[in-house]
C-alpha cells in the first residue's frame, strides 16, 4: 500500500517514548554510558572553546561539564568538535557501497553526509534511490538524501529511467530525504519547462539544492525565485558574493573539482563576510585522495590557512550544514544532540585523533553492516548483442555534414581537462569504413538499459590507444557503455568482458583482458573491499597507460565523461555526435532497428 | 475523511506551476509590478546596507539592483528591512481577533507572527485552534502557529478541553503549523510523564518551543534532551548564556513582561556573543502599549541602544526567527522572498515610514477581511446557575486545615506583582459564614465549561473593593469565571452580566453594571473595533479604581491571574485553595453535586 504520510522521527531514527524516557532520565541524573574527559570542547552556538567533559548516554549527548562514569575516555586536552558533514556528495562516484564509503570517510571525521543518488537514479530510477536509502540505514555514518531532480539530465540522454514529479511523492515522505537535489538543469528551470516546475512545486515546502555555475543577474534571480537555495559551483569570490546576496547558501567544494577555492576563502576571510550560510562539500572525490589527504577536515584546514577563524571553520564543517538542511540533532555538542563527535589534534591541522559515532569510539568494524543488496540494482546491463557491424562507422554517416574540404568531425580531448574540442580532420577509410589507428581512436557508446541496440560511433583524438581498448559502464549521466580503442576486436572483447560482470571498467590488449574492475551494482558500484577496488583501479590505469594513454589525465575518468552532453564542446551519445554549444547532433548513427 | 498528509506550499500558500512560471518569467525579464526606488537595503545574508531599488512581482521579490516600472515608490534613501517577526505571541491576550491584531502590529513593521493559541485551546480544544487558523488565513500579516502543548497546563486546571498527542495529528499537517508550542510544564517533561512524552515524540521531526524560567544544570540538559530548543523566559544574562550553550535559541521578550532585558542585551553586545540564534518576541503585550511604543521594532530599538550592531538587531528581528522556525521565504530581501518589507527612518530609532505587505504599500483597509466566526468558539459559557448559596464560604470549610490560633488562610496580593502570598488572618464570620469586607474581599472561581457546578471560594486581601465586584472570564489558563467583591449581591450580578454576553469583563457597584467588555469569542476575544475595546478596557479600570482597587496593579490583569495554579504562592481554582509550592489543596470546596 502506498503511504503518503511523512515519516516521523529523529531524521531516520524513529524514537518512542520509552527511549526518550531513558535519555531524559539519564540526563537528569548525569548517568552516562561514556564520558569524554578533558577535551577542549568547541561550542558552535557561543563560539567558545572550553576545557570540559562530555557525557553521552547511548547515542545522545546528555551534558557538557564535569562528569564521570565507568567508561571514560581521556581526551588529554585536544579538541572535540561536532562530527563533520559533507553537504553534497555522490556516493556512487566512489564506486563502493555506502558502508564501504563510510569506512573511508569516518576516520577523517566526517560523520554525516547529504547524498544525491543521481547516478544510480539514471540507471535504476526510483528503485535505485530506494536501494541507496536501504543500504545506508543504521550506519555509524549518517546518510541523508536529496531527491535527484534531473533524471535524465538532458533530453539527449537515453538513461535507464526517467523520474517525474509524480514518481517522487512516496520517497519524499522518507525521513532521511531532505529535499530536491541539485537542479543542474538551470536552463529548463529559467525557461519554465513544465516537468521541472512540477518538481519545484512538489518540493516547495522542503530544501532545494542548486547547481548553477556562473549564473548571474536576472537569470540568477529567476533561478532563486524558482526555488533552489544552495550552490556548490562557485569558482570565484564575486560569484560567491552575488549568490550569497541573493540568499543562497554557499557550499565550498573541494573534491575532484576545487576551482578557485583558495581565492574564495581568502576573500571571505579578508572581507569579514558572514560565514553562517557557508558550508563544505566534496561532490565527487576519489577514495584514494580521501585516504591520502582527508575529507571535509581538509577543507577546514584550507579555510583556516586562508584566514577563516578556526571556530568558524568548524561551524562551516558541521553546524552550518546541519542548520541549512534542517538536521536538528546534528552539528553541535550539546544536550540532546547525537553523540557523533571528532577529536582533532588542533584547530589548524585538523588531524583526527579519534572519532565517536553511535555513542562510542569509532572502530572500523562498526561499518560491517552487511546490507542485503536489493535485486533491483543488480544485473542492470541490458544491451542488445554487439557485433563488429555495430561498431561500423561509414564515410557517409561521418560525412553527413561533411565539409567541402573533405575533413571529418573528431572529438579532441585536452590534456588535464574534461572539456573537449570539435575538430575537423582528414581520416583514413577502408571500403568506406572509418579505419581507426593510434592517433584517431574509435569511440562507441552502446545503449545498455533497454536493449534498444542503439550504438553511437565516433572518432576521438588524444587518448592514443594502440593495440587495445578501454571500456566503462560508468559514463555520466546516462551510464551507457562507452568503449574506445584502435581496433574492433579488442573493443568487442572489452564490451563482452564488461557485460559478463554486470558492468565496471576493463582494459584489453591484443585479445587479452589486462585489467578489470567489476561494478555489479547498477554498473556503478561494488561491495568488494575498498583496498581491492583501489588496487584494481590502479591496475586499470597502468594497463591504459601501457596502451598509450597520456599521463596528464586519468583515462578512466576521461572516458566516463566523453558521453556527458552537458560539458563543452562535443560529446558522443548512443545516438550520435553532439555539438554541446548548439545542443544539436552533428550526425546521428542509424539506430539498430532502422 | 481525515487527511494525514502534510499540507504543501509556501507556508500556507499553495503554489502551482502556473504561478511559479509567472514569477520566474517576471524575474527573468525584470518585469516588476512595484519598484521601491532609492532605499538603503539591508542584506541579512552579507550584513551589507546598500542603496538600491527592490523589484517586486505581485507578492514576491524578484530582484535587488536597478529597476523601474509604472508603479514606483520613492524611498528617498531611508532604510528598507525585511518585515519583522514576533517569534512567540498569544493573540488571545490582545482580546481581539487576528485581523484586528494585524491592524495594530502591521503599522509598527511586524509582518509575521508565530502564535501559540494556548488560551483558546484551553476553552475550545482543537476546535479553538482550527478557528484561529481559519481566522488568520490570507491576511497581510503572516500568522504561523505552534501547537499548544499543555492543555490543561496543570492537573489542577478544570479547562474546557484536554488535548492529547492523538488529538494533534491532523492539525500537525497544516502548513502554517510549525511545531509544538511552549512546553511550559517542564516538571512533567523532566519527570517523563507519558502523555507529555507522547507529544514530544510526535513533534520530534518539527520545532519544539521551550518555556523554562531559571531551569539550569541537569534539569536543563534533560529538558533539551526531551526536545524543546527555544526559550523566551530568560531573565538575566547568565541564564541566556547557559541556555545558548545548551543549544537553545533565545527569544528576547519585551511585552507585558521584560525582565532583565536591558542587562541581557548589554552583556550580549559587550561580550560579542553570536546573535544568530537570538530573536525577539512579545509573548503578551497590551494593545495600548503597542499603539504607544511599537512592537518588535521597539525591541530592535532597545537592542541598538544596548550596543547591538544595527544590522544584527535587524537580523534578530527578522531573519533569525525565520530561519529558526523554517520559514524559507520570510525574513530577507532577496529574489524569491515574500514582498513583506518595512521602511524605517534609520536603524537606531526604527520609526516606521511605510510597510509593504502582499506586494503593495500597506493600508489599514487591507485588514478588512471579515472572516466568518466559527460557531465552535461562540457561546462558550456553560456554567450551572449560580446563587448566593454557591458563594457561601463556611467557617468549617475555610478552617479544614485551621490552625490552633484560630487564623484562616488568605491570598494576599503584592502591589505591582502577579506573585501572591499565603497569609493566615483573623476573619469575621456571621452564622458560620465568612463575611467579606473592604479589607478581606471574597473571591470565587466558577467552572464554566461543562456546567459541573464547581465553585471555589476564598478570601483575598489587597484588592480593597468596597460596595462592588469585578468579574472576568479571562482567567489563565483554564479561563473559568473569576469574581471578586465585598458582597454577594454585586458578585452575583457581575457573573450574571458576564454570562449574558458570552464572557468578558464586568465591574458592578451597588447593583449597577458600571462597565463591561463583552468577549463573545471563547470568552476571550471580540471582533469589536480595537478603539472600542481600548475604550471599554479603560472604563473597566476606572470603575475598578472607583471601587477602591489600588493604583499599583491593573486590577483586570491581577484578577485574570488569581486562578492560575503555576504562579507562586497561593491560588484559587474552581475546586478550592492551592498551595502552589506544595502543589496541594489547602482546602477544597464541596463540588455542587456532593
Amino acid at each position: 500500500m502506498k503511504n503518503n504520510t511523512r515519516e516521523s522521527g529523529w531524521e531516520g531514527v524513529t524514537v518512542n517514548s520509552t527511549e526518550l524516557r531513558e535519555r531524559i532520565g539519564a540526563a537528569m541524573k548525569g548517568a552516562a554510558t561514556l564520558v569524554i574527559k578533558n577535551a577542549h570542547v568547541v561550542n558552535v552556538f557561543t563560539r567558545e572553546v572550553t576545557l570540559a567533559d562530555v557525557a553521552v548516554y547511548e547515542d545522545t549527548i546528555i551534558g557538557v561539564g564535569e562528569y564521570s562514569c565507568d567508561n571514560e575516555y581521556d581526551a588529554k586536552g585536544v579538541y572535540l568538535c561536532p562530527g563533520f558533514i559533507d553537504a553534497h556528495v555522490h556516493i556512487e562516484s566512489s564506486m563502493v557501497t555506502p558502508n564501504s564509503f563510510a569506512r573511508v570517510v569516518l576516520p577523517h571525521g566526517t560523520t554525516a553526509i547529504i547524498a544525491d543518488p543521481h547516478e544510480i537514479a539514471n540507471v535504476c530510477g526510483t528503485e535505485g534511490i530506494w536501494a541507496m536509502y536501504k543500504m545506508s540505514n543504521m550506519m555509524p555514518l549518517w546518510v541523508y538524501f536529496m531527491m535527484p531532480s534531473c533524471v535524465p539530465a538532458t533530453p539527449f540522454d537515453n538513461t535507464g529511467a526517467r523520474i517525474l514529479a509524480d514518481d517522487m511523492r512516496q520517497l519524499k515522505q522518507k525521513s532521511r530525504m531532505l529535499g530536491l537535489g541539485e537542479v543542474m538543469d538551470y536552463v529548463s528551470t529559467t525557461r519554465c519547462e513544465e516537468s521541472m516546475l512540477e518538481k519545484l512545486v512538489l518540493f516547495e515546502d522542503m530544501r532545494i539544492d542548486g547547481h548553477a555555475p556562473l549564473l548571474s543577474g536576472n537569470a540568477l534571480n529567476a533561478y532563486c525565485v524558482a526555488g533552489p537555495s544552495t550552490d556548490h559551483e562557485c569558482s570565484c569570490f564575486d560569484e560567491v558574493l552575488e549568490k550569497l546576496r541573493a540568499g543562497m547558501s554557499i557550499l565550498i567544494r573541494v573534491g575532484s573539482a576545487a576551482n578557485g577555492v583558495r581565492e574564495m576563502l581568502t576573500e571571505i576571510a579578508d572581507r569579514g563576510l558572514p560565514t553562517d550560510n557557508m558550508m563544505f562539500c566534496t561532490d565527487d572525490k576519489h577514495l584514494e585522495n580521501t585516504l591520502r589527504e582527508g575529507h571535509i577536515n581538509c577543507i577546514a584546514r584550507l579555510a583556516v590557512e586562508c584566514g577563516i577563524a578556526p571556530v568558524d571553520a568548524v561551524r562551516m564543517a558541521s553546524y552550518n550544514a546541519a542548520r541549512a538542511y534542517g538536521l536538528k540533532r546534528q552539528g553541535a555538542i550539546a544536550p540532546g544532540y547525537r553523540a557523533t563527535m571528532v577529536l582533532f589534534d588542533n584547530l589548524r591541522d585538523f588531524n583526527v585523533v579519534d572519532v565517536f559515532a553511535m555513542g562510542r569510539r569509532y572502530e572500523d568494524t562498526a561499518c560491517d553492516i552487511g546490507h542485503i543488496l536489493p535485486a533491483d540494482v543488480l544485473n542492470t546491463i541490458n544491451c542488445a548483442p554487439v557485433s563488429a557491424r555495430d561498431l561500423s562507422l561509414r564515410r557517409d554517416v561521418l560525412g553527413a555534414n561533411a565539409r567541402a574540404d573533405g575533413l571529418f568531425p573528431v572529438i579532441r580531448t585536452i590534456p588535464g581537462q574534461l572539456v573537449t574540442e570539435l575538430k575537423y580532420e582528414r581520416l583514413r577509410f577502408e571500403d568506406g569504413e572509418f579505419a581507426a589507428d593510434e592517433r584517431f581512436n574509435k569511440l562507441a557508446v552502446i545503449e545498455r538499459h533497454h536493449a534498444t541496440g542503439n550504438v553511437g560511433v565516433g572518432v576521438v583524438e588524444g587518448l592514443q590507444l594502440k593495440d587495445g581498448a578501454i571500456c566503462a559502464s560508468v559514463a555520466h549521466d546516462s551510464h551507457n557503455i562507452v568503449v574506445v580503442g584502435d581496433n574492433d576486436e579488442d573493443m568487442l572483447l572489452a564490451v563482452e568482458s564488461l557485460v559478463e560482470c554486470g558492468g565496471g571498467f576493463a582494459v584489453v590488449h591484443r585479445g587479452i583482458v589486462l585489467a578489470r574492475l567489476p561494478l555489479p551494482i547498477a554498473g556503478l558500484m561494488t561491495d568488494a573491499p575498498v583496498e581491492e577496488v583501489l588496487r584494481k583501479q590502479r591496475a586499470l590505469v597502468d594497463a591504459a597507460k601501457l596502451l598509450g594513454a597520456p599521463d596528464e589525465s586519468d583515462p578512466l575518468v576521461l572516458l566516463s565523461f566523453l558521453a556527458l552532453p552537458v560539458i563543452p564542446n562535443v560529446r558522443l551519445t548512443d545516438e550520435g555526435l553532439i555539438d554541446v554549444g548548439k545542443t544539436e547532433y552533428i550526425y546521428k548513427n542509424k539506430a539498430k532497428g532502422e
